[in-house]
C-alpha cells in the first residue's frame, strides 16, 4: 500500500523528479532550489522587520507592500507545489514543516482583513530551519541529532527540575506578596511571581525590586539559592552530552511520512517503516 | 514491635486497604485518588492566586471564598483520613509530607481570625511534589534520586564554596560602604551586602549601583571575579553527576516510617528495616 | 636548627601544650578553643555590621562600642598568645592567617584616631575561614584541596581567557565611546569599559545603556558573544574537576612554616621539609 | 622556492638576526624586545584611555598628545622593521598580527585629519595578544591551543545552536511587538529584538520591560526557556574540553607563512611545510 502500483509509473516519475528538487538537497537542482528559497525567506523576514519600523514604513510603504505580496505569492506557489508532488500530501500538510509553511503565508492574507496581524508573518523565520538541510547538511544534522538525543535523555531530570523551579516561583512569589504588601510590583501573587522569575533567572530588570529589609533579605537568599537553577541543569545536560556520541545522519526525507533524521545506513524510515 | 500482632488482623486489613488507596499509587484506586488530589491542589493554588488580584477579588469575591473553603475542608478530611489509616500516625504527622499537609490547611482557618494570612495558603503548592509519585513515577523518582545523590555527594565542596561566597559578600559589602559612603543604597553594611549579592549573582536590578570611580572599579573587579561563583559550583556538580549512575527506585512508601525512595528490588525499608 | 635542642625541653613543652590548644583542632581543648573563637568572630562581625546601620547606632551606641572594644582586646590577647607560643613567631606573623589576625584588630585602634575606618573591621570575617579547621575538618579541607588543585591546574587556561576578556572590554568599551559619544555613561573610555564589564558579565544594572540603533546592535552582538565568557571557563574548570580526585588531607599545621594542607600520610611538611 | 639561494646568504643572515629579535622570543634579545614592546603597548593604550576622560584631557593635553605621537612613531618604526626583515614581507602584512600592527598606527595619523577617530587607537590593545609569546610562552600557547581545538571541534553544534537562538530572537521579538504594541521599547520588530537579546542573555538592563500581563507572562516563559541558551552550549563545550588533551606547542613563528602554534617536536611548519 505504501508503494504506488506499476501502472502509475509515468505519473510517479514526474512527481518524483519534482519531489527530489523540492524536498531534497542531494542533487544540484535540489541544492539550488533550497539556496534560492533560503534567500527568499531571509529577504521576506527582513521586509517584515523593516515594515514595522515607523520611519521606514512611511517612506518606503509601497515598495515594502509589494515585496511582502511578492514573497507571499511565491511561498504560496511553493506550498501548492509541495502538496502536489508529495507522495502523501496529507502527511506533509500535518508535518512540522508543513504547518510552518502554511503559517508563513497566512498572516499576509489575514493582514488584508485584520490590521496588526502582519508582523506575525515573521513566523516564516521558522522556515530558516531548513537551512540545516543545505549547508554541511549531513554533518550538522548529526550534530543536531546528538544534541537532541542528549536533551531527550535528560528530559526526566529536567522535568523534575522544572517542577521544583515552578513550585519555588509560586511559593517565593506568594511570600514576597505577603511581605512587601502594597508595594508596586507585588500587588498580587501573579505579579510577585513575575518578579520571582525575573530574579531567579538573574535577568533582574529592576522595574520591580523589594524595598523592605525583610523583602531584601528574602530576595538575597533566593538569589544565592537561585544559582542552583543554573548549576544543576547545566550539570545534567553536560553529563549527558559527554556520554552521547554522534552518529552520522543523512538529509533524506522519508517520502511516506515526511520525517527527517535517518541514520546513514538506514534503508527504511525508522518512524513509519517506509522505504527511503 | 514494628509488626502488628495477629489479633488486630481485621482492623489492620481495613486500614491497609485505605492505606494503599491514600498513600500509594501502584493500584488503580490509588492512582485515581492521587490524580483527583493533584487536580484539587492545582485548582486550590489557582484560587488563592486569583484571589490576590484586586480586580478579580472584587468581582468574584463570593465564588473564590467558597472555593477556598471547599478545598480547605476537602484537604482537612484527607488529612484526618491519612492520620487515621497510617500504621504509625505520629510518624506521618512529623514526616515532611505530614507537615506540608497540615500547613496547607492552617492558613485558611487562621485567615478567619487574622487578616492577610490567607495568601500563605499557597504553601499547598508544596503538595504538588506528590506529583512525582504519579506520572512516570518510578522513573522520575529514580532521576530525582540520582540528582539528590550527586548534590549530596558534592555537599562538602558546596559548603566550602558557599562560605567563600558569604565571606566575600561581607567584605565587599563593607568595602563599598566605606567607599560609596552616604550614597543611597550603601548607607549601611547590610544595605551594601544586599547590593553585593544582587551584583555577584548577576541579577543586577540597578536600584543600587556605584557612583564614584573607585566604587565602579571595585564593582567591575567583583563582577569578573564573581564569574567564579557560577563557574566553580557548576564544575563541582557536573563532575559529580557524570559519576553518579541512576538506580531504579519504586514509588512505594514504607508503612513504618513513611519514607520514599526505595530500590525496586528492596523488600525491606532501607531507613527503618520495616517490610515494604 | 629547626629542632629545639634538648635543654629547652621544659619551656618547649609549655609552648607546645599551648600550641596544640591554640593552633590545632585535634584535641578536645583545641576544639573548644576554636569553637569559642568562631562564636566571638561571628558576634564581632555582627556588631560591626549593626553599628553601620544609623538607627541602631543611635539607640545602642554605648553597647556596640563596648562590644567592639571587648572583641578587639580579646583578639589582641589571642594574637599575642599565638605569637608567643608559635615555634617560629615570625613565620606565623607573615603567614596568611597571621596577617589576617593582625588586620582584624588594627581598624578598631585606628578608628580611635581616624573617623570612618571602623567598618574596615569586618575584615575579621576572613578569620571565619578557620572554621574549615573545626567542622568535619579533614573531610572539608580535602574537598577545598581538590577544588584548589582543579583551579590551579586550569590557571593557565583561565589566564589566557581573562586576557581575552580584558582586551575585549578595552576594545568594545572604546568602540561604544566612539559610537554613543556624549551619551551619559559613555563620556570616556573608562566609563564605557565599566558599561562593557556590567554588560558582559550579564549583571546589567541599566544605569548605563546604549541609546543609538548602532550602539544597541553592537551591544546585542556583544551580549551573545559574551555568553562564551561564561561558557568557556565553566568548561575548563569542569573538565579539570572531573579529572582531579580528592586525596585525604589532615588539619595539621606545620610547626615550622605554619602552612596547612598536608596529606594524611605525610610525616614532613611538603613546603619546608620540617617534621610534622 | 621557499629557501633563499646560497648567494643571498650574507643579506639573509642580517635579516635573520633581526628576524630572531623582532619576531621570536626564544633568545634573550628577542625576549627583551618583546617585553619592552609590551610595556610600550600598555602605556600607549593607557594614554588613549586617559585622553578620553575630559578632566584629564584638559589639564594634561600637551603631555598626552606628545605621548600619543611618541608611541605612534615608535610603532611605525617597528612596523617598517618587521616588514623589512620578514623573509616574505607580504605574508606578514596580510597575517593577523600584520593587520593589527597596521591598524594600531593608522588612527593617530587619521586623527590629524578627522576629529573623533583617535579613540580608535585602542585597537592596539589587540597587540597585547603577543604577550602570550613571552610569559610562560610554550605552556600558555598550548593551553590556548587546547581551547581553540575544543571550540573548533564544537563549532557545528554551536552553529546549530546559534541558529536556534537567532530564530528565537526574531520570533519572540515579533510576538512582543504585536502584544506590547506602542509601548516604548517595542515600537518596531528590531527594537523588540533588542529587548529579546537583553532578556535572553539575562543582562536585563530594565530600560525596556513588558507592561501588559500577557507580555509579562510571555517574558517569564522566555526567561525560563532562555536558561537553555546558557546550559546547552556550556554542556557542548565542556564535553569537548574533557576529550581534548593539550599537546606541547612552541612559540616559534614559521618564517615562511608567519603562523604560530607548532608542536614542540615539529621541524617543519604544519601550515606551509617550510623549515622552522
Amino acid at each position: 500500500m505504501s508503494q504506488p502500483s506499476p501502472e502509475h509509473q509515468p505519473e510517479r516519475s514526474w512527481r518524483q523528479r519534482w519531489y527530489e528538487v523540492i524536498f531534497e538537497a542531494d542533487t544540484p537542482a535540489g541544492k539550488l532550489f533550497d539556496v534560492v528559497l533560503l534567500m527568499a525567506i531571509l529577504l521576506s523576514v527582513l521586509a517584515v522587520m523593516l515594515e514595522s519600523v515607523e520611519d521606514i514604513r512611511e517612506t518606503h510603504s509601497l515598495m515594502l507592500g509589494r515585496a511582502e505580496w511578492f514573497f507571499t505569492i511565491l511561498f504560496t506557489i511553493e506550498y501548492v507545489a509541495r502538496v502536489l508532488c508529495a507522495p502523501r500530501p496529507l502527511r506533509y500538510v500535518f508535518s512540522f514543516y508543513g504547518v510552518v509553511d502554511l503559517l508563513a503565508i497566512v498572516p499576509t492574507y489575514l493582514g488584508a482583513l485584520l490590521a496588526g496581524s502582519r508582523p506575525l508573518a515573521v513566523i516564516r523565520a521558522l522556515r530558516l530551519l531548513r537551512a540545516f538541510r543545505i549547508f554541511k547538511l549531513g554533518h550538522m544534522l548529526s550534530e543536531a541529532g546528538a544534541l537532541r538525543k542528549a536533551i531527550w535523555a535528560s528530559r526526566a531530570k529536567v522535568a523534575v527540575f522544572l517542577s521544583f523551579v515552578l513550585i519555588s516561583v509560586v511559593i517565593v512569589g506568594s511570600a514576597m506578596h505577603v511581605i512587601e504588601g502594597p508595594e508596586p510590583g507585588f500587588e498580587s501573587i501573579p505579579q510577585s511571581m513575575y518578579w520571582a522569575v525575573v530574579t531567579m533567572t538573574t535577568v533582574g530588570y529592576g522595574d520591580v525590586s523589594p524595598k523592605s529589609p525583610l523583602g531584601k533579605t528574602l530576595a538575597a537568599v533566593m538569589m544565592v539559592l537561585g544559582y542552583s537553577f543554573i548549576i544543576v541543569p547545566t550539570g545534567i545536560v553536560t553529563a549527558e552530552l559527554t556520554q552521547v556520541s554522534g552518529k552520522k545522519i543523512t538529509t533524506q526525507v522519508c517520502p511516506e511520512c515526511m520525517k527527517e533524521g535517518h541514520d546513514a545506513d538506514a534503508s527504511h524510515c525508522k518512524f513509519c517503516g517506509g522505504r527511503l
